[in-house]
């Protein structure tokens, strides 16, 4: 298992890997120069060269662990950014955790959907775990989040079959799906009430390679749990979500799957516990880490 | 007003300025290389450049009106492609003329949406005005078709007032935004069912300069009008559209928007009229060209 982090030292975007204590990063750019292995310039570009960029990585770090050659950077010293930005929108699906199902439609005997809910943020949503989450209190009273497992998507497919899907996930991220309620509410569609700008915190690493599974979901709020839930409750499995959102349509490396939202979001509470200004939305997602953003 | 074309002639996919008479494509690389005026090697490109580039096209165009030096290509010799493939998803309008909102909800007196419905089509998705639209036997039974003017975005933009929008309106185009309505139901939000590979046919030119308004929709099945509507009846305005949309979120140059669909969509008919293998679908909105496409 490793994590790919993406951040601004110096004024220089860059990408990296965290060390195996998550305290300092070995640079991409670094591991390619030392070793002569191609890695790409940024995550997009190493997401998109698929299992070689991953045998290069896992080759240009065994190296490293004998010789030492490389300094890492302290996590500290950096400014951590998204990991990489979506190509185009984060695919998203609705409804997928029974508890969140009930509180959503404020009815104890809600059903579950037959089917998934899919819909997407827009690009311009997405922002890294050191930025801000804007409020835009001229344009909605009721921002709300979401605490989620991101599936990334690492090769091209169409109508994959269930049992074949884990075969296209090349890693996994955290993304707080921040949703305007009024808006999702009123226009219907729920597009517009999920894609205002920083309405997409990301990150804060992509973990790739062996992953221990299920993932416990925890989001908490200026430090109180509000979610917690497990991957093991999911309404429609990973596999089954992309096997649906494939068939017919294809999927593309860099694609990111945000799995829904277990019981626990603001809406839910009565009255509603909508975000303000100054507070703060952490989710854990070990070994991930934590995503965490403050409400401007 | 100009219309701009992307084509493969001799396995090269390039770009150019149809003749006013519509019949051939002065290419971009001629002009450019003839005048050494700099217009971009795609359409992608070009739009990125905004005014700027738009000028350098008037410019180049003028001078080839006096010395004829470019030999246009005879639109015969090429096969048009897709004018450009916007880089997220497409954003589109659901219900967006009133005729439309009495026969999508199959009731006369059903009422206009209090605010626009925004959803997504993937990009995958696009196809342009020489592809065939995939019908999905496995998947939908129920395909549809949509006749929409396309409104493409020229500058990055966030927050913009109504009266102001038309600013940043880079040009027109036209959409199929076909829908598998079964998928559409069965789902509830939109975006699966609008999202099958090749749902979005797209061009056939755009349009760009000095417009005519407003536009007027035709879409024909098999040589049969279904479908005829004026922007004039649109629920929402372009600018209306614009405002809403970068109300909190940033548009970037070479979005596109689909405006919605007038009357005559297949479900609309009692029996139901579906799309199946051989159907042809026509849209056409003058002067921007007419948008054909076969079902396989």
């Amino acid at each position: 298992m490793q994590r790919l982090v993406s951040y601004n030292y110096k004024g220089q975007r860059q990408w990296g890997v965290l060390t195996a204590d998550g305290t300092s990063i070995y640079p991409a750019l670094d591991l390619e120069e030392t070793y002569f292995i191609p890695l790409g310039e940024t995550m997009e570009d190493f997401i998109e060269s698929g299992e070689e960029g991953l045998l290069n990585l896992a080759h240009a770090l065994e190296m490293n662990e004998k010789d030492k050659a490389i300094e890492p950077v302290a996590l500290k010293d950096v400014r951590l950014e998204a990991p990489f930005y979506p190509r185009r929108n984060v695919l998203c699906v609705g409804k997928n955790y029974q508890a969140h199902v009930k509180e959503f439609d404020q009815n104890a005997n809600a059903k579950n959907p037959v089917h998934p809910i899919f819909f997407t943020k827009a690009t311009t949503s997405v922002i890294g775990p050191e930025e801000e989450i804007d409020s835009h209190p001229a344009t909605t009273k009721e921002v709300d989040y979401e605490g989620e497992l991101g599936v990334i998507i690492g090769k091209r497919c169409c109508n994959v079959a269930e049992e074949d899907a884990m075969k296209y996930v090349y890693g996994y991220t955290i993304i707080n799906d921040v949703t305007a309620r009024d808006l999702q509410k009123t226009h219907l569609q729920w597009f517009r009430g999920k894609s205002l700008d920083t309405f997409c915190p990301m990150g804060p690493t992509v973990m790739v390679g062996d992953w221990p599974m299920p993932f416990t979901i925890y989001t908490k709020v200026n430090g109180h749990l509000r979610q917690e839930g497990s991957t093991t409750d999911l309404i429609f499995s990973i596999p089954k979500l992309i096997a649906t959102l494939s068939d017919g349509m294809t999927l593309l490396p860099g694609d990111v799957i945000a799995t829904g939202t277990p019981q626990g979001v603001g809406m839910g509470f009565n009255p509603p516990k909508f975000l303000k200004k100054g507070d703060v939305v952490e989710i854990t997602i070990d070994p991930i880490g934590t995503l965490k953003n403050t409400v401007k």
